[in-house]
C-alpha cells in the first residue's frame, strides 16, 4: 500500500471506448481520485461527441502522448487493445506510474499461454496482480500494474472460486459455464456483428472452447478446465455466467450456502441470494455481482447463477474498486 | 394414415393466445386445410382483438362448446391449459374427431411422472403419439390423439437425437441444456414475469432441475438424465437450446457431422449448419430448427447449438407438420 | 424556505413502484435527507421483491399508516395513485408535514378542469407549488405541497417555456407535441399493455387528445392550445419530446439559441446542445434534460428535441430537486 | 400492361441488402416469378452468409455484370444505392428489361430539386412511374421503369392523399409528420449509427427539415409543404408515420371515415382501422399498412396514424406489388 498525496492525479488511456467512458462517469464522483488527463486516438478527439459527459466531465479528450500522459498522472487506466497496452504499460511503469489496464495484455501469466491467446504482447513486467478484487486482495494493495480481470470470468471465477476453496467441487468435474453477455462486450467497433439488426430479436453464441478468457478462468481455477461456451443477448449491458457443476456426493444444501457465505462475509459488492436467482436487471449500471443457485441434493448437480454489469464489476468498476485498495482508500469509495 | 374428404376441416379451441394465433395465420395459407371454427374464452371473445390477423382470417373466436366444436371439425388443435386439454381432448375423440394438442397433457407416458409433473391430468387415451416429427412420423401418421412435443424438448432433442442413435454420445454423460427462450414462451397473460421493464434489458434463469419439459426430454432419451436450465432473454419470439455433452473417447470430427447429417438427410425442416454456429434470427417466423456445433476433438467435448422459433416449430408449426402427417399430406404443406 | 434540523427525515409512501425505487435509490446517496419510513401495498410488502436494492437499502417497506408515517417524517414523498394521494396528502399537511407528490392529484389549479380530468381527488389544499424546478423555485421553495409535474410536460414544457417567455411563438402556432416513452412510463401493473410481447417490436400511440397531461401543458402554457400524441417505444425508461412549432416571421436562428441559453444559464440540469439533436441514451440513469432543435429560417418552423428519463427528471429526480430546494440545500445535492 | 411468356424471368441487383434478402424471400413463394439472377458486390458474394434463406432459395450471389443480367432477365430489381441505380438503371431498358428501382434514384421528376437531393444521378429516362400502388395503378401497368417510394413517404401518402383527394385538408394546413423507423431503414452498412449500443434503450431523430424523403412527399402532395422529422427507434423493422394535421372547419367525423374508405375500398393491403390506432407489431412481415386516426371534431384537428413494415409495403413488398401489376397479375400474389 502507498500512502499518497491527495488528491491522486488520475490518468485514462482510451476514454472513448464503453469502458473508458464508464471510468469517466465514476471517477467524476470520487472523492480522492481526479481525472487529470484522458487520451483517445486522433480520429475519437475530433469526431466523436461524449454528449452523455457533458457536466460530469467536461475536459478533453487530447491524443495519446506517454510522457505527457506519465507527467499528469500517478496512476493510469489502460482501456486500450491488448497490443497498446503492452506497449504503454512498461513505459508509465519506468516513468514511475502506477497502472491499471484493463486488456488482457498481462492477465496469463504463463509465457506459452500469453504467447498463444495474446500474441501481440510480450514479457511480463515485475508487479503484476491479478485483479479479481475479492479473492487477491492483498496482492493488488501492492501492485504496481494491475492487470484487471475480463468480463467474464470476473463472473464465472465468483461462482466457482467459493466451490473451490471449500473443496465441494467433485474431483472430476470439469464446470461448465455458459454465459450471456450484452453487446456493449463486443466493442464499441461498428462491425456486421455489432450492428442493430443483427442482435435485435436474437442470441448468437461464440467463440466456444477458443475464446481467451478460458485460458483466463483455468489458471484462476489452478488449471482445472472448464467448457466456456458465451452467446450475445440483445442488451446493451449485463452480463450472466451460468455455471453447471457437480459436487462432492454427499454434500448438503448448508453447505453450499455456507460456502458462498463465507466467502462473502466481508465483500461489499458481492451479494449472495441464495436459491433466489439473481437477474441481470438487479445489477446494471452497479459494481455488485449477484450469486445465487439451485442444488439438487440427491445428484449433486449445482447450477450458479453469478451476473454482473459487464462495464462496470466486469470492467471499469472493479478497476476502481482496485485502484482504491492500490491507495488504501475503502474499497467502495465512489462506487455505492 | 387416413384418407379423408378435402379440405379437411379444422378447429381450434384456444385461438387468441400466441399459438393459437400463429396456428391461425399458417392454417390461413393452407391449401388442404380450411378453418371452420375457433373458439377462445368468453372475455377473450369480447375483449381482445387480434387486428394482426384482418384480412389474414376474418372469422369470428366464439365461446367454446365442445359438442359445437365436434360437429364442424375433422381434426381439432387444443391450445389450451393442459387442464382444459385433459377435459376436452378425449372428448373430442369420443366424438369421433382427431386431436392435436399442444399442451402437455398427454406427454408423459409414465402414470406416475405424469401425476407428479401435469396432476391436473388424468389417464392416457388409446391412440397417443408423441409428435417430435423427425422421429416419430410413423406414428404420427396413424395417431388419434397427437402430443405435440414443448418447445424446449424440440429443440434439445433434435440436437440430442441424432447422437444418442449413433451411439456417439460417452456413457456416463448427462447432457447439459442451457436453454433460453423469449417471452412469448412465457405465454400471453399480463404477470409480474412478463412485464416489459422486468425483462428489457435482463436474462433471467428459472426453474433449475424443476421444468416440466425436463421428464418430457428423459423420456425421450431413453430415461438419461439431463440437467435442465431454461432463461427468459429480451426477445419476443425464437429459442434456443445450448447442449453440452461429452462424446466417446476418440470420436472424430467426421463422425459428429456424419450423425447429424445422416438423422436430417430427408428432414426438410432441419437444416444442419455444422460448425457454423446457428442464431435465433436466422429461425424466427419459420418453421426450421437451425443445428450446429463446435467440437473439442482432444477431449471429446462438444456444443450442440440448436435454434427454433418457440411458437413454430416449438408450437403450432411443427403441429401442422404433424397433422400433414396424419392427413397423407406432404409435411412441408403450407410451411415453407 | 424552511431551516430545518438536520438530517431532514424523510417518509416514503408506493415505496415499491417505479418511481418509489428510483426514490430510494437516489435518497440513499443523499448526505442531509435520510429515509425513515417506506410504506407499500400489503400485497407489496409480502410478495415485492426489491432485489436491486439490496445494500443501497436495507429497510423494511411497512404497511401504509398515515400518522405513523407522519409522526415518522418531517417531508414525506408521496408516489401513490392520484386518489391515494388526495387522501393522504392533505393528512400529512394537517399533521405538520410537508409534501412532494408525484400523482397528478394536484397539478390542475381550475377545479373544472381538476374535476373532469381527475374526478377522485378533490379542492386543492392551501400552499400548492407546482414543481417545474427551472421555472418554479421561489414558489417551490415556499411550498407546504409541491405538486411534482408530470413526465411528459417536464419534457414538452422545458422545451416550449423558453420560446413562449423570449415571445419567439408565432401568435397563432398550436403547438404539436409528439412524444415517445418507455414502459416505464406506464406502471408496473402487469397488464396487456406493458406484456414485453406487445410492445416488443412495436410502437403504439394513444391518448391523442384525451391524455390528462394535456390540461397540464395548457395551463403552464398560459392557456395555449397543443396537440399532444404520446407513443410508447420499445425501451424500459426514457422519454423523448418532439415539439413542433412556428417563430414569429422574421426570427433568426440566433434568436432562438439565445432563448434556450437565456433560460437555462444558471440550470444545473438542463444541457442546451444547440442544433445537434439530443438522445434518450445520453440521459438515462440521471436528472438531466438535454434540448436541442433543428430551425428552419426561411419558414419559421422550429423542431425542438427534449429528452428526460421519465423516472429521474420526470418523477423521482425532479422531486429530490425540488425537496432540496425546499430545504434549502443547492437542487444537485445527491442528483450529480 | 405487357402480356409475358411465364414464368416471368427476373433478376435482383443488391441481393445482400435488407431489401435483397426481403425480395428474395418474397420470390421464392411467387408463382410466376421465377429469380433467374442475384447479384452482389464482391466482398458480399464472398463474405457474407445468407443463412436465413437457406432452403428457402439455394442459389448463388453472383458479382454484377449488367449485360449477363439483362441476358437472364425480364424484369429486374434493382436494390442499389442510388447512384448505381442511376448507372444500371437505363443501361437494363435499353437491353429490354423492365426495371423495379428501389432506390432515389428516378423518384423526383424535377431536373433541379433531382439535381439538389440525388446529385448522384442524371437525367430521367422515358417510362418513369412512381409506385405509390394505390394511386398509381394505371401508371405502374405500363411502367418501363419502376421508381418504388420510399419507406417514409409510403405511410405518410398513405394516410395524407385520402384527405387530399376529398378537400379535407384545411387550406393552410401544412401536415406534421413525425415518423419512428426501426433500424434496419439505416441500411445494413455497419456504422455508429447502426451500432446496437447506440440505439438500445434510445430514440434518435435525425434529418429534420434536410431529408431526401420530403421533397418526394411534396411532389405526390402537389406543391404543399410539410414538416417532416424521422426517428430512429430499438426495433428491427416496422415504421409509424403519425401525421398532425388540420381539416377544414365544420368537418364530420363521418367526414373523415368516408374518405379513407373510399380511398381504399378496392385496396387489398392497406387496412382501415377507424379509430382504434394501429401499432408496428399488427403490419411487421407483412405488406399490409394498417391506418387509424384521432379526431377532435370541435377544433377539426386529426391526427393520422399510419403503420408499415419498412422492409415490405416500404419496400420490397410494395416493389413486388408493382411487378404483379407491370405484368398482369393480381397484385397480390405472393404477397399475402
Amino acid at each position: 500500500m502507498t500512502t499518497a498525496a491527495l488528491p491522486v492525479r488520475v490518468g485514462l488511456a482510451g476514454a472513448t471506448g464503453y469502458a473508458g467512458q464508464e471510468l469517466i462517469r465514476l471517477l467524476a464522483r470520487h472523492p480522492q481520485f481526479v481525472l487529470a488527463q484522458a487520451t483517445g486516438s486522433p480520429a475519437a478527439t475530433t469526431t466523436r461527441r461524449l454528449p452523455a459527459l457533458a457536466r460530469v466531465w467536461d475536459g478533453d479528450v487530447v491524443p495519446l502522448d506517454v510522457a505527457a500522459l506519465a507527467a499528469a498522472s500517478d496512476v493510469v487506466f489502460l482501456a486500450l487493445p491488448e497490443a497498446a497496452s503492452a506497449s504503454v504499460g512498461p513505459a508509465l511503469l519506468d516513468a514511475g506510474c502506477r497502472v491499471v489496464d484493463l486488456s488482457g495484455a498481462f492477465r496469463l501469466r504463463d509465457e506459452e499461454a500469453r504467447a498463444r491467446w495474446y500474441p501481440a504482447t510480450g514479457a511480463l513486467p515485475e508487479g503484476v496482480a491479478y485483479g479479481l478484487t475479492e479473492f487477491e486482495a492483498d496482492a493488488i494493495r501492492q501492485a504496481r500494474l494491475l492487470s484487471n480481470p475480463g468480463c467474464y470470468p470476473t463472473a464465472a471465477l465468483l461462482a466457482l472460486l467459493p466451490l473451490m476453496q471449500s473443496g465441494l467441487l467433485a474431483d472430476q468435474c470439469e464446470p461448465v459455464i455458459d454465459a450471456k453477455s450484452g453487446i456493449s462486450g463486443a466493442g464499441k467497433a461498428p462491425t456486421d456483428r455489432t450492428h442493430f439488426c443483427e442482435n435485435h430479436g436474437s442470441v448468437a453464441a461464440y467463440g466456444a472452447f477458443h475464446h481467451r478468457h478460458t485460458p483466463e478462468m483455468v489458471q484462476a481455477l489452478g488449471g482445472r478446465r472448464v467448457t466456456f461456451v458465451p452467446h450475445l443477448v440483445p442488451l446493451d449491458r449485463g452480463l450472466m455466467a451460468s455455471v453447471h457443476v457437480r459436487l462432492t456426493p454427499g454434500t448438503a444444501a448448508a453447505a453450499v450456502a455456507e460456502a458462498f457465505a463465507g466467502a462473502y462475509a466481508s465483500a461489499p459488492f458481492v451479494r449472495v441470494t441464495g436459491t433466489t436467482l439473481p437477474e441481470i436487471r438487479d445489477v446494471v449500471h452497479t459494481n455488485f455481482c449477484d450469486i445465487g443457485w439451485a442444488f439438487d441434493a440427491d445428484t449433486g448437480r449445482l447450477c450458479v447463477i453469478s451476473v454482473i454489469d459487464n462495464l462496470v464489476k466486469g470492467a471499469a468498476g472493479q478497476a476502481l474498486q482496485n485502484a482504491n485498495l492500490m491507495y488504501g482508500f475503502d474499497e467502495r469509495t465512489g462506487l455505492l
